[in-house]
């Protein structure tokens, strides 16, 4: 990990990384020895309370005052993420300011790309209560005599993931039936989904004192062998990559093993998605899983590993579990 | 409204109201004569189905086509509203690109100022299933004897505005209870809620055809003389705001009716916001409702007229309800 002399925040979870809590409305400065979580007074009180290691300040203007505080340290360059600031508020902060912005894009993510054990365990407790949201919502298919449709679906989705407004969910459940589940940005239908003969798949995740689980289950028709066919190569490239993948090994190897076996089958250019990503404070993190991933897979990276074949008009199938690297081996949360 | 020559839109709602369809992942160009609706190969169809007055463009690198277009089409200025896009995007959009952007801030929303009649007519219909929302939650609360949480209380929010996933929420339900309701940020407690003791602030709405509805209710103990005295001062400063509030007056003029009945009784200072703000695609549009607001108000306009008084420790009761200017005269929608 490299060490940044001076940098600036504004991401929320960017700065719940470094001192522990954040909210909507923060800027926040590492100058060497020194940190300040700028913010202003509606956050007054949980940010005494909760932020470690750094000076609050409230302000009315927290540019302004992020503005005051590198000038008077003295600063002469600072490390921003260009993702981070919208063109607007760049603008208004480096303006007059004799600082040089030095633009290194997700310098927090790449900061984050190995866990602690600390963060491990969170992860661990998120994936555990996202699989009990999983099963909740199986028993209420699996009980349930009625036909509903993809936006009822998406709703108990998220009510079984929430355990009823218990926990904040990773991104919006997906919840699509047969052939909406090929097409990964469908509008949701109407149709109706019946358990005995329609294809379900789910993907979603909750968050455990902020970190994220992400899951994905396809539930298909038992009785239709094509799809029992398909899930079955989805299913062998999951598990393969998930057997090999290990310390040292490029992110991209991973990849290749999960899509060489859907290649071999005949279904390659169903697979129109990486492999995997990071997962931590945010749902997307590094290490990517793809074809182009150089990162050499390391103790405690955590990351999803979710091949899926896409069959356009048909359905789509994926599986998707996040793993962690523990001693040496990929080992789903 | 001044019309412009050519711009760029990357936001989501803005691009809806250019051409009736957006997506995640658009550029959007006006080129005077001409409009290209920039996107992936995920969004192609819905895309080449629903969008209007604009040539469909699929890329898989959708700043660079757009850069290519803007070159074809010999663009010498266009305008950038500079909060659409980070200083990343900028950066990839500007480089090697021999093109004046103009930054104006927030353009788009600005033309949104003023609704069409079927704009008014969506957010009539916004506004009215908002409305069935708060029935069905203040009916659970009504008839329930068991004693729920906030957290539990905003996931029943959820689940009655949204009729059960059959809308999309304008936001995440505000629901706070006595304490609570007196700090906008607070993290829920786990206090239980009981409609005999507590006070219940809950602001929410729902979208009907991207459209956002509004509102807030506070539901007091009606046995609290001290609750009752401040509901109904709240009562009467947005009644009359509501009342009075015509086409030619200016926006802070309704902000300063509002407040002087408030100030009068002596709360002033914990009246802590504007009166108000516009509604339309996006949750916060144009006008403000402000004492900074120099907006004069015009027929068709649409916003919300929400004063408060928040005790500190105490409690905070909010009436919000959405109006448009229709015929010269403030109407609830």
């Amino acid at each position: 990990m490299k060490k940044k002399n001076s940098f600036i925040l504004q991401n929320e979870n960017s700065i719940y990384y470094e001192c522990g809590y954040s909210c909507d409305n923060v800027i926040f400065l590492s100058l060497g020895s020194e940190s300040f979580f700028i913010t202003d007074a509606r956050y007054e009180l949980e940010a005494k309370l909760f932020v470690q290691n750094s000076q609050v300040v409230i302000s009315n203007d927290i540019i302004k005052s992020a503005k005051k505080i590198l000038t008077k340290n003295n600063i002469k360059s600072i490390t921003i993420d260009p993702y981070d600031f919208s063109l607007a508020q760049f603008k208004l902060l480096s303006k007059k300011l004799d600082i040089k912005f030095i633009q290194e894009a997700n310098f927090s993510k790449q900061k984050r790309i190995i866990k602690t054990n600390d963060e491990i365990k969170l992860l661990k407790k998120a994936m555990s209560l996202g699989r009990d949201g999983f099963a909740k919502f199986n028993k209420f298919i699996k009980n349930s005599n009625k036909l509903y449709d993809e936006k009822y679906l998406n709703f108990k989705a998220i009510s079984c993931m929430s355990n009823y407004g218990k926990y904040d969910l990773s991104f919006d459940p997906i919840v699509a039936v047969d052939q909406n589940s090929a097409k990964p940005h469908a509008l949701p239908t109407k149709d109706k989904y019946d358990k005995k003969t329609n294809l379900l798949l789910m993907d979603a995740g909750i968050k455990y004192k902020r970190y994220c689980s992400d899951r994905t289950v396809t539930y298909i028709n038992k009785k239709d062998k094509f799809q029992q066919k398909i899930y079955d190569i989805v299913s062998k490239a999951q598990q393969t990559a998930i057997k090999k993948a290990k310390a040292g090994m490029k992110a991209s190897k991973v990849d290749a093993i999960a899509r060489q076996i859907i290649d071999k089958k005949g279904y390659g250019k169903y697979f129109v998605h990486s492999t995997g990503h990071g997962v931590g404070l945010d749902i997307h993190e590094y290490p990517n899983i793809s074809s182009k991933s150089d990162v050499i897979l390391e103790e405690n990276m955590v990351f999803t590993i979710e091949p899926g074949i896409y069959l356009p008009d048909r359905f789509g199938i994926r599986i998707e579990d996040t793993v962690a690297i523990q001693n040496g081996r990929a080992e789903i949360l």
